[in-house]
Parts: structure tokens; sequence; C-alpha cells
């Protein structure tokens, strides 16, 4: 099975394929929303129609929320599992949108032409472009080049409650050599990016409590002691001067960058003044001695969420408040454990409360840091033919951010995953006027035929 | 002029006094909300014919605002001017009331009887003491013992906001000898006390702002300040370990407690386990080498009184947020001047904030403390009188709240004010089920009488 004419039928095809995908994106398949569940199915059944029609023998899978669609063709060659979602963020500010966002269109832009339609970037065109290339290898090759199964999802703008037990439900059935994802992002908009790094989180949120009521500053101010000031205190001690965190043990399995990946970010050559400039910012504000790249995607981070105490309102109430409230996440890397780091990070607090001040804590979520294993070779060899594609050598890059399903595909399914995707810095996931690049659906169908092409030698 | 013959006719007027005080707490005159204009007005009205039910001749004037009433008689002997405030604070949450807070009725308790209603105790009820002490007096004696002017705000619960420009534009009208001032309470609820210090307040509201929006702290979690980060920080140093405020010169113009005071204080024998211990606390807070009474009545304080930042509702949501917000305030004593700590404290923040984080304030009043001249006959004289009437002598103390009209009287009229007043601590002032004590209306009514008698000497 030859490359070239798979990679001249997705150029003759490309027409075609927006239309299909333009009809994905004209269903308003909001997962959060009750009242676009039927929607949700409309794009699931959609979806099982298309993989049939280029035959791929796919259903809808039921779960207690949106279904997911699963689909399999056997062939030659390693067994890949390619994994999408269909579901999209709702709409609103609706009054911030240039057009209807469920009536897609080509719009040229100083910058090229744009598919215009919320789910365009995130992420029904991204999947679109993993199934129009299989279709036109299968078109011209009668066959696909490996074994592939074909996992959507419908609840991944939802927290996808249903992903967990169903993937323990389905383990023996959606088991392959390697998972890949579409869900990520050229790094700078023009370096096609193998994502091999993502961090892990643990959120934990504090209630301190001092007087049993709001009591009022003139009668009690001096000798009552003020949560706000404890918490104040203790979280203003989150980091030293250098931006070090200073919760015992925090750095604990935190390792150094290998030298090969410090070389591969170093010749990204990462604007760091352009990135924080962006939004208002000159200075890296993490650890002193680490650069800002290395900031994001290989170094831990404390951050307050949020925080609350007192009178907030309007003008000005002398409150010495009963309560106060933080909301603490911290980023994980390496084999930094989340539980470990919750605990460690309660009993410091602890340490520090004053007489006649006591904690609570809520745990919201702890996910430790995904490793991707890019000894597996579908890595190197898509690297490899990546360069061709976008006029860049392909990197392998990390992620601020975490995409959980990766790391459910290795702790349930025990299963590498490769995360490589085609959006945009500027494509406005989340927010109105989500746009895909024209390029980014095209040059993405004809990525994924040379990492099909190369991975199945 | 004989005294006994009074204080005889006050007891044996007290069920008509109570009658009219019930007239007068029949009237909702909430001055903080527009719906009872007109009742605030009929309020004065009320007043203005009470006073000339025994020949004070007094009226209403009209402010921006509520009303004023203002009645003068002439007598021998010094001048002195009465204030009290006819308006009340609103009744919401009503269901937490046992009764309609407008429809006053004697309740029999176990520390005695009460009357139940909104303004009973804050301050219709303190007013009147002194209105039937001098309704009696006339009535006994054809005169009053002294020149008397009568002064009745209903914008107290309301911030004021006419009271200012009524005492500049009235100055030489309502300048006395001295001011007497009916809206405190007794030590404990049983110690007549004469407040002869309250503090001052600087209010302060901090913004900090980092980001130029809100960022996402998986993609800028590391290298992006957080502005919570950094008002933590400055915040939870504002004390230091002893409990000492950090601020430059914060500690300027604070003076030692002369030695007469303290002894007086030291034997009020202040319970602070049982002051801290209602409220769920055990441990003074403030400065660790003063009493807990210092650290309410003659020791400056910093509080915050309200912070918020970021994320604060239901759930988790890992934003960095681009703004920080704080409301400080500062109890000021002695010869602190609010306008010096007010730059010192902004200097104070603008030197501890690092690169990419600018902060605005926004000033929230400044009032300095009020000491009373006890040099002024009128304390000494009053003090030595209230022991018979109460059974414990009575103290000069302090106040930890600021009552404003007291150093506007100073500061525009250049008049010194004596605080009394027979309130307890139980009487739930500003909350549902306000209550005045019998005990403290009567008595309250013979201290007056005994007041004005040895004042008039």
């Amino acid at each position: 099975m030859s490359l070239d004419p798979v990679l001249s039928r997705i150029d003759a095809d490309l027409p075609a394929a927006m239309d299909r995908l333009f009809d994905l994106l004209r269903i308003p398949s909001i997962s959060t929303d009750p009242a676009y569940k039927a929607e949700c199915d409309r794009a699931a059944d959609w979806l099982v129609a298309d993989l049939a029609s280029f035959g791929i023998k796919a259903s809808k899978r039921q779960t207690p929320g949106h279904p997911m669609v699963v689909g399999h063709v056997a062939g030659d060659g390693p067994h890949v599992l390619f994994y999408g979602h269909y579901d999209v963020q709702p709409v609103d500010p609706l009054d911030l949108w240039d057009r209807d966002p469920f009536d897609p269109a080509i719009e040229e832009t100083a910058k090229g032409k744009v598919i215009r339609a919320r789910g365009a970037s995130d992420d029904k065109g991204q999947l679109m472009t993993f199934v129009e290339a299989c279709r036109a290898w299968s078109a011209e090759n009668g066959a696909l080049p490996c074994s592939i199964t074909f996992f959507f999802e419908g609840e991944e703008e939802s927290g996808s409650p249903s992903l967990i037990p169903f993937l323990k439900e389905n383990a023996e059935e959606l088991k392959a050599d390697v998972a890949l994802i579409c869900d990520t992002g050229l790094f700078e908009s023009k370096v096609p990016s193998i994502m091999t790094q993502l961090r892990g989180l643990c959120g934990e949120e504090i209630t301190l409590t001092g007087p049993s009521k709001d009591l009022h500053s003139g009668m009690y101010g001096g000798p009552s002691m003020n949560p706000l000031r404890v918490l104040t205190r203790i979280l203003g001690n989150l980091h030293n001067d250098q931006g070090r965190i200073q919760v015992p043990h925090f750095y604990d399995g935190v390792p150094e960058l290998e030298p090969e990946i410090a070389k591969q970010w170093q010749a990204l050559g990462f604007d760091h003044s352009a990135f924080l400039g962006d939004v208002g910012l000159s200075e890296p504000a993490g650890e002193q001695e680490r650069s800002a790249l290395e900031m994001i995607w290989s170094r831990p981070t404390a951050e307050i969420n949020g925080m609350i105490g007192g009178y907030t309102g309007e003008g000005f109430k002398t409150v010495l408040p009963s309560k106060a409230r933080a909301k603490v996440s911290f980023r994980l890397v390496g084999q930094q454990d989340p539980h470990a780091i919750r605990e460690n990070f309660r009993t410091w607090v602890q340490a520090q409360l004053p007489a006649d001040v006591t904690a609570e804590f809520h745990a919201h979520g702890a996910s430790p840091a995904s490793q991707m294993a890019t000894t597996h070779p579908a890595f190197e060899a898509a690297r490899g033919v990546l360069g061709a594609e976008w006029g860049h050598e392909a990197a392998f890059t990390g992620c601020g951010g975490s995409i959980p399903v990766a790391g459910y595909f290795k702790s349930i399914l025990g299963m590498d995953t490769m995360l490589v995707g085609w959006a945009k810095d500027d494509d406005q996931i989340h927010s109105p006027n989500e746009k895909y690049d024209v390029e980014s659906f095209h040059k993405g169908i004809r990525s994924w035929a040379r990492i099909l092409d190369v991975i199945s030698k």
C-alpha cells in the first residue's frame, strides 16, 4: 500500500470532507446541557453512519450519560485505538458570536481560510481528520493499513462521568497496542507536536474557622483571632522568594528533564516574552532557575485558585469573619503522588494553625502526571513523518494541563497514548467564534495518513 | 432644687414613661430604607410634641435626608447638649423575631422584665431615659437645673450623611459646654461606665492585578504570577508572631495607658475567657504583652475584613485570577493619624509588589481616635453619683468601636462629650428580638436625674 495516492485522494476529496464535517458541526451536541441530550445522541448516530459509509462496523453504546461510539476494523500490522470526542462546549455568551455557532461556514481571514463553528477545533474537526484519513486510505487501497478501533466519547466537555466505568467494562474489547488522541495542537501554531508529558492535578479546598460567628471589629478587634489573618499567613508562605513550593516533600518524585527532551525544547525557541506579554505579564514567576517552558511543561506548581472570606460587597463592613476559605491546586509532574501531596499539604497547614483556629479540608480530584512511553516505536515514527507535512521538524512537547483519558488508557487498559493534533493557539476553543483552520483540517488528514503509513510498516 | 422628690416622681411615673416609650417604639423609623421615610418624619414629629408636652420648645429641622429635632431650654448653671437618635436598624430577618418588632411589649424573662421591640435599646429607649429625667425634674421643680439643648438625629443607622453639614451650619446654636450621649452600655451588663476613649478607624480596599485576564492554570500555571499569591504574602505579613503590626510607623502616636485608667480597668476584673468563650475563642490574639481589655479599648489593630479572588463557587476551577481584592481596616488609638497610616500602608504594600503586579487602593473612611476630656468636671461628677444608683462604682472605660458623632462635636463644635448609657450586652441591638431591660430604662432615667443634679451644682 502506497502513501502518495492516498495523499492525492485526500487533496481531491477535501471539499467533500468539509461538507461531511459541516454536517457533524450542525448538530448542537452540548453535553453539559440536558436540553441537548437528543442532539448528542444524534451526533453519535451520525458517526456510526459515517464510519459505516466506508465499511467500518461501528455501534452506539449506551451509558448512563451520553453514548460512546465504538467501531472496529481488522487489518495487518499493529492495532491502534483512536480516541476523539463528539460533544462540544456550550456557546454562551451567544451575542459574542459573529454567526450562529451551529451554522458552520468557511471564512476568509488575514491568516487564511477557517472553518467557523462550535466544535470546529474542539474536537469534531480534529476527530474527523483521522476519520477522513482512514476513509481515503480505505478508498484508495481497499483496506486500512492496520487494525483500528474507533472510540468516540460524548461527555468529554462535561467531566467524562461514564468513561472510567465504560473502559473497565469493555477493557478487553478496547485494548490496543497504542492509543492515538487528536485533541491537542501545534506548538506556537506551527510546529507539529507529540505531547509526551502532561501534568497531573491535586485540588484541595481549605476552610478555616476562628470565632463561632462573624464579629464586629470594634467590639472584638484585637483579642479575637481572624481566620483571614491565618489563611493569608499560611498561603502567603506557599512559595519562597525563589518560587519554590514550601510544602515538605513536595518535590519528591520530580524528575530532571531528559537531555534529549531538553534539547528539543531548547530548539523550539519558545518566546516566553510574547507568551506572557499576551496576558499582560513580563517575567516568569515560577522557580527562578527554570526556563519558562519548563515551568509550564515539566515543573510542578501550587496555585491559589480562589479565596473568600468576610465582607466582599460594595462599600465596607468592619466584620471579623468566622470563616475563610481557599481553593488550592497543585500541578504535578513525574512521579509526584497526588495523595501524598494532599496529606503533606494538610499536615503543613495544620502545623501552622494558631490557637482557636481549626481547618477543614475537602479534596477536589487527584490525578498523577502522565509520562508517555516515547520508547514506543509509534512516537519516533510519527515524529519522523510530520516534518514533511508541516515544514517544521516535529517535537516531543509537554502540556501544562491534564488530559485524563490518556491516564485512564494507561491505568485501566495498560495502553500507551500518543497525543498529536493540529489546533492552533487562536482557535478560541471553549469561547465564542471558535474556528479551525482549513490548513489544520487538510494537513491534519494528510498527517494521519502519513502516521498510519509509518506505524504500519 | 432637690433630687429625692425627682427620683420618687420617676419611680411613680414609670408606667406612664413606658407607655410613652411604647408610642415611639411603634413608629417604624428605619432610616436606611426609603420606604420608611414618612415614618422617620413621624418619629421626629412625635419627639417635638413630646418635648413640648413638658414645656421644651423644639422643632423639626429638615435636612437632605431625615430631619433633626432640636429643642432648647434655658436655665441656670452649665449648658449641656443631649444627643440621641430616633432611627432604628432594619428588622430582617423578620422570621427570627418572636413578635412584631414594632408592637412593643413587656416580657418576663429569667433575668427580669424587658421591653421587647426594635429600637428598645438602640436608641429610643436610651434617648427617652434622658427625656424622662428632664420631664420628672421639670414637673417636680417647675424648671430644669441647667440649660439644655436636645439634639436628636434620624440617620445614625444609615451613616449620618446630614450630620456634619448640619453641625457646621448650626454650630453657634448647637455649641454647649459639654455633650451627653446615651448610646452605650454598662460594662459587663452591670458596671456603670463612662466611655472616655473610642478607637478611630481607617478603612482601605486593595485590588491587585496580575495577568490582564483570568488564565487557565494548566496553560499558564508556573510562569504566570497569581495576584492571590502576592496578596496572601503581603497581608500574611501584616502581623508578626507577637501580634505586632508590621506597617512602618504604625505605632507612632500610640500612648501608654495612664496609670489611673489602668488601675480602674484592672479593677473591672474583665473576664476575657468568658468574653472570648462566648464566640468560640480562648486566647487573646492581639499583642502578646497586652491585656485583652487593652487590646479592645486602647490598642490599635489591623484586620482583613474581607478578601476575594478567583473562583469561589461550588466545586473547583483551575483559574489563575487576574485580580485579587481585600478590605483592610485599622482601629486607631491616641494620636495615630489615619491619613498617615493609610499612606504608610500603601507604601508598604507597593514596596512588596513583584514584577507584573499592580495595586489600586480605595479609601473607606478615616477617623482618628477620640479621647474624652475627663478633666471636664462633668466626668468625675457623673462617676461619683452613678455608683449609688447601680450598686457598683462607675468606671472610665474605653470602647473598641467608633461613635463618630463624639468626634464631630469636638472637631466642629469644640465641645467635649460624655458617653454614658444603660444598655446590656444581651440587648441584641441590630438583631432580631432586640430588648431593653426595664431596669435599664428605670435606673437610666434615675441616673440622668442624678447626673443633671450633680453637674448643675
